[in-house]
């Protein structure tokens, strides 16, 4: 069961409770939970609600379902998968209330001091990148840096299944020496846990400092940085879509202004930016807390939610909390 | 006149040869630097060249021109600019060497400690946005991000011809207090500065943290972090304009693989790719030292290597040393 916190997000509850419907019609079981009297005659039938009467606001401290509001909706979906009467726990609300209950509430998997956000971005080989933290760490230590990698490589695992996941720093080049202070550290760390796990069908595959043009060529599956560079990648990559599918549609409209190249241009564009915005993936995930923890975006409307409902039924599906515990503990414990 | 490095490059000396002869013909006063017996039978008519026997490659150590090859051509550049011979140096050749030559050869602008590199990235409203630092400075305390935001003001004002640029720092959200140490402590600094300098028609338009999809959108005109970010940011464009424009060329392919939308899209997408590429920019530009230093790409070809000198052309026209002592003089130094 998937806990939805239905007054999370600019569009809640609205499109909230019509995502839940879309994903529940899709074969998700979800839960949504909220005050049950302003949800009265917007329930649709074949969904339940749990109570929990309070709300947190957009421009509340983030401390707020901690210290104020204790019965608030995005502090609840937390506690349900805590008390095992949920398996994961999804909101579109603040996402800094978000983390600091998740943190809390279900608390960190041994191992791990600062749990990362962690998202997939659409790569040009056509696979998915793992790229993490998004912003959950702002200034990060090099043992920080590489609890993120060996979160991002059990990710991968688990949830792209992917066999033997190639984790790389994102740095300003490539060669050993290149980056920050904290990524030159980080390199230290993990290549000596890639040596030691050399020949281990579960070690981690190190391959080094990588640059932008490469990870989003396809060189690597897990990209690791911290939250303040990752947020900056991640909105610059939404950013550059916006300029560039604007600069190339007026470039094919330029010299051909008719009815066959604009009904060209209105599917494909359509067909573009499913493949192309955060929608597709749903939001980000709190990696590294006892549970599975989903932050959807702000904007989401109802397909958003339902892509973030699949998402974390994807992650519960495949063990993913059990699987970062394996990892996280034979790893950074020893 | 420009000096141009004729033995930077991956493809020097041929296509710097030819890039610089493309650019004399449009008017740009250019003098090939290098190897003069290897140039001998490729300088056209109209070019000359100022001998400097040396070369130093992409695997040497970016301090090689100025301990091991002093006659090195990359090093030659910045001397004549020095001695008045010529007004602006460009190379295609080793970002770090150039660094390094310039900033000894030239000497750093007093009240400038760390020079940044600087380039424009197109804008979705068609305007460009100025950032810096691109990579010279990979870690940087907060004196040394204001120092570039007054760098980077004082570029868009001498070469852009904005009357009063819009200077953010860039961040992980918009509010005060967002933003890693350096940019929180960043933020004070320029606050004070445009506090100080309110109502004044030099004074800076500091407009505080911006995020990457709002810079992108056109909502600053200088954007300014530290070097590793920058070249993150940088890369990232870059890789996202790769990656967007394929799978949207594969959008537009999917149905309608005949032969009107493919013709369609090879003259968009030339285009498309002239807007987009760096061969338009031509260079990042060494801010804050004695003269116009241009550092181009090293895959740079003809075309590229002229946009790089017109580049640098422009900022000698539009006085640019001279600007940015005056306003780094004024306000740094005070």
């Amino acid at each position: 069961m998937i806990a939805l916190d239905a007054f999370g997000g600019d569009r809640a509850p609205g499109e909230i409770v019509a995502g839940a419907l879309l994903a529940h019609r899709q074969g998700v079981p979800v839960v949504l939970v909220g005050n049950g009297e302003r949800l009265r005659g917007k329930v649709p039938h074949g969904l339940t609600v749990i109570h929990s009467p309070e709300v947190v606001e957009m421009d509340e401290p983030a401390t707020t379902p901690l210290r104020r509001k204790p019965d608030s909706s995005i502090r609840k979906i937390f506690e349900l998968v805590r008390d095992g009467q949920a398996e994961a726990a999804v909101t579109c609300g603040h996402s800094g209330a978000a983390m600091a209950c998740a943190l809390h509430v279900l608390g960190p998997v041994p191992g791990v001091t600062r749990p990362p956000l962690a998202t997939v971005v659409p790569r040009k080989d056509g696979g998915q990148l793992v790229l993490l933290d998004l912003g959950a760490n702002v200034d990060c230590k090099a043992e920080v840096l590489a609890q993120f990698a060996v979160l991002g490589d059990a990710y991968a695992r688990a949830v792209l299944h992917i066999d033997r996941p190639r984790v790389a720093l994102l740095a300003n080049g490539e060669e050993r020496g290149k980056g920050n202070e904290q990524v030159k550290q980080a390199w230290e760390l993990l290549q000596a846990i890639a040596t030691r796990e050399q020949g281990m069908p579960s070690g981690l595959q190190f391959v080094g400092n990588i640059e932008p043009l490469a990870a989003l060529r396809g060189d690597c599956d897990v990209l690791v940085c911290d939250g303040f560079v990752g947020n900056v990648m991640l909105k610059t990559v939404e950013g550059t879509v916006e300029v560039v599918g604007r600069i190339l549609r007026e470039e094919i409209l330029r010299r051909s202004s008719d009815r066959f190249a604009a009904w060209l241009l209105s599917g494909a564009w359509r067909r573009f930016r499913q493949r192309t915005t955060y929608d597709n993936v749903g939001g980000a995930l709190l990696l590294g807390v006892n549970g599975v923890a989903v932050v959807g975006h702000g904007r989401a409307d109802a397909r958003a939610v339902a892509s973030a409902l699949r998402f974390a039924h994807g992650c519960v599906q495949a063990g993913l909390t059990g699987q970062v515990r394996a990892q996280v503990g034979s790893r950074l414990l020893v």
